[in-house]
């Protein structure tokens, strides 16, 4: 991966862990249970988030560097994508 | 698109059409509200299925046949599949 | 459910039914690929508006009219609830 | 909230705070991405799991204990459980 937006990367999923200790705590002194879930949601969404931007660099890579490949290797590759947006949600 | 799987698609959204006539039908009959949501869900679920099946079939074709492409196609590819992954939930 | 509620429901579904037809006639005449799950994309999104607007109507009328109801009835709609809230995708 | 579903909740959540430790760890040490998204999902969907749990909660005190409310409050109520369905992905 590209080391600039690997930064990137690391740095979003350092604010989302900050926002997912604040989901604990939250829960700890007993807000509103939809606040709670509200800001689980986001947290949930940051991910999202980032799993676009290493999907991102994964298909980038693999299409346009790596993909002088045998055809098995592709296959492996097509199903791999599919089965991620299966899982999706 | 492979006319066999062309074939299967198009009898997989038949289904569909027969189910969401009925998530119509028990409203107009009114079912029970969470049995609706749940037939509607069902209709849903089966849609994403059909776009898993669109998908595997539009990746092994520019994957294995087409990307002897230019630069700027390929990017426009990867970035394609990136915003259809974002939008899936 | 209210019979003006219950007409727009129905409206809206027949506008998804018709939106579904046109998915299964692009896979015929061999639409690009991802024209055709963004418009199964729009369907599935449609759905969920029903869904929010049917359980609308159920919160609507169990926890304003019917919720002078024994422990055990309260209970189920609880679990009802919360296993629809699961499966929401 | 029950201490006890309270102790629970806040135990999923460190076990998620610490598998989502493990998605940046990957990221930094420039593990598969398709594996890094897994991680990721797989740390949604324990969030899910947490939200069912906290919404459980919530409804239970709401329905079975707080209804003896004012007509404003129940639709307050009835429109934040709808929003909240809307939102979830």
């Amino acid at each position: 991966m590209d080391p600039n937006i690997k930064g990137k990367i690391v740095h979003r999923l350092a604010i989302a862990e900050g926002h997912l200790k604040k989901v604990k705590e939250m829960v700890e002194d007993g807000a509103y249970c939809l606040d709670v879930i509200h800001q689980s949601q986001a947290v949930q969404a940051a991910l999202k988030k980032v799993d676009e931007g290493v999907l991102h660099g994964h298909l980038h890579s693999c299409v346009l560097k790596d993909m002088h490949q045998p055809e098995g290797k592709k296959e492996k590759f097509v199903d791999e994508i599919v089965e991620l947006f299966g899982k999706q949600e």
